[in-house]
């Protein structure tokens, strides 16, 4: 394509309405975008970026900065695939997942948008152009929800035109958790599809204890009943109880998903291209996940997945997180008879309107 | 103990006298390390520190100067188990590993070094006093030394008094890195313990291919022959040919090691403090060694690790590793009688001279 002329981080510390809380990451006030905008010699500019809850930003922004930045400048901007695998290398011994994965990410995601920029091709396109709409669903980060909020909430993912809904479990008692799960299920009715996440607050045996509490209740999928790295825990859980488990927002290398995908009995995989290596990541486990039979859904940013879900595999699941980033890009997301509508404009879809996001941002 | 008033990072970009070369880590020219200094608002101070290869330096500074310095103002420094735990839980979505272990290890080394000089005990006798002494061996970073200086090199090793050595493999073929095996067995005599490494540059396939070609020259063990995710593949080479394997210093949470443990049928594991957690991280990896009947050694900072090793398993193997470390810090590694001698200090026993650091030191 052309020679890589710079990489440039921007990190914005961006308010959420309310504090949000799930089991295991305690309380959010605000979310980390971290930027990444790759500059060619030839002057043609690509945006990708990542985020977090709330931690750990000037960490990823420093790693671009300091590490990937210099490693970059001079390469083709067109190795996309080449340069991801190159820059996992280079910082293999700090790497490994963390923040490299993170960091990658938003740099991965600034080539694909040259990509298709270059090519007038959209995300959609690129990933395959199996459809232009995919599945969705409203995730809410509500633990901490009393229950007429969390029935109200969950209300209002249906009135936005969605068809299913995911709440938070991970309440002191079972019982709790089991009378809320009972609630949402009459409040959405019988065909509205219905997850619950724990955030790997649970044992297994806890796990299985929930999961054949609510057995009646038509649960579309269990996701991180229990902490990632207890692969065969997740397949002890849905070979005891018969329901679906989920995981992939905190798996970070392809390594991570394979482990997954063989030992942890998934029915759907969720990763996240903004912690699993960007769009090539994200595509390389939707690839091995295919092969392993698993559903490919995505953890969070719908403005980009519903693009890659779109191209690739419309009827997996895109969950639509709660995260406020739809008011600082000039697309919010579009949901048209139950699915999420793929962006056609050339590049990822997603642009930000940096005047709404400056007043957030940090100084590097 | 005291509430912890304050943590402040620094970080040196330190000079090697030559660039040194392994098989996947590209050239080194020079190391990162990065400095924890916990104070307490009592006024007392302790330091802790991690390093690396000259990449991500400034991402974990920046980690420990803007995410776990403003969660551990406040609370109390005894509770050193309990913060290593809260600060991995606090950081997980962007950890489990990377930047995020090498931060946590600065900051846990600096807790126990105010715990040893708080009790006015050496690091050998917080790790269990067994013994004042370890075995030792030197690591070399030798991978594009030509064979004459290669066999200087090993012989300075055996010259400064220490009875084992480890080089690098991973030359472009099989036949090089024999050559080189059985140059370097030739020259250190048959009584001398000698490991190869080759930093996960080979497929299984290739490492049963050298195990095999060198399997007359009594390798005491191969060391990460494939890549660290790749757990059972560790294990069919050591079964395939009965060499020993090892690996470690690319284990950053106590699941890896349990993973590795369970299915690398490891006979060494070499865990570092400054990317596992620190001396909690290490003490946890060395624990669940010993239940595995793994034996416990050591990668880099054989400054500190001489303290934990001679006091917890004297009988493991202490890498004596290239970067030169002992230039900056008040009490270089002492070698007696072929093994190496624990400080007695109170405290981690490694203080770092910080006047012959400054010249090197990155403005954050
Ligand atoms: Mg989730
Ligand atoms: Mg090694």
């Amino acid at each position: 394509m052309s020679a890589i002329a710079d990489v440039t981080a921007r990190l914005f510390n961006v308010p959420l309405d309310e504090v949000l809380v799930d089991a295991k990451h305690g309380s959010h006030s605000h979310f980390h975008l971290i930027t990444a905008t790759v500059t060619l010699e030839d002057g043609r500019e690509g945006t990708g970026y990542t985020y977090n809850g709330g931690r750990g930003g000037h960490a990823t922004a420093a790693m671009i900065t300091h590490d990937l930045a210099p490693f970059l400048k001079g390469r083709d901007a067109g190795d996309v695939e080449a340069l991801n695998d190159a820059m996992q290398w280079h910082m293999h011994y700090v790497g490994r997942g963390g923040i490299l994965s993170f960091a990658v990410s938003a740099v991965d995601i600034a080539l694909w948008d040259l990509r298709g920029r270059s090519a007038g091709r959209s995300l959609r396109q690129m990933a395959g152009g199996a459809g232009t709409t995919c599945n969705a669903y409203g995730g809410g980060i509500d633990l901490a929800f009393p229950l007429p909020k969390l029935l109200t909430h969950v209300q209002s993912y249906l009135d936005a035109g969605l068809r299913a809904v995911k709440i938070k479990v991970g309440q002191p008692t079972l019982e709790e958790d089991v009378k809320r799960i009972r609630a949402v299920r009459a409040q959405i009715g019988p065909d509205a599809g219905f997850m619950i996440d724990a955030n790997y607050s649970l044992s297994v045996e806890q796990a299985i204890a929930m999961a054949r509490a609510v057995s009646d209740q038509n649960i579309m999928w269990f996701e991180e009943p229990v902490i990632p790295d207890d692969y065969p825990g997740y397949a002890r859980i849905t070979d005891a109880t018969g329901m679906a488990v989920a995981q992939g927002e905190n798996l970070h290398t392809i390594h991570e998903f394979e482990m997954a995908l063989a030992q942890s009995g998934l029915s759907f995989v969720q990763p996240d291209a903004s912690n699993c290596g960007g769009i090539t990541g994200w595509l390389q486990a939707a690839r091995a996940a295919e092969e392993a039979g698993v559903q490919v859904c995505s953890h969070g940013m719908q403005e980009l997945h519903v693009g890659l879900l779109s191209g690739l595999s419309p009827e997996g699941w895109l969950e639509v997180h709660s995260f406020p980033i739809d008011r600082y890009t000039k697309r919010p997301l579009v949901i048209e008879s139950g699915r999420a509508v793929a962006s056609d404009e050339p590049g990822t879809g997603v642009t930000f309107d940096w005047t709404r996001l400056e007043p957030f941002e940090f100084m590097l």
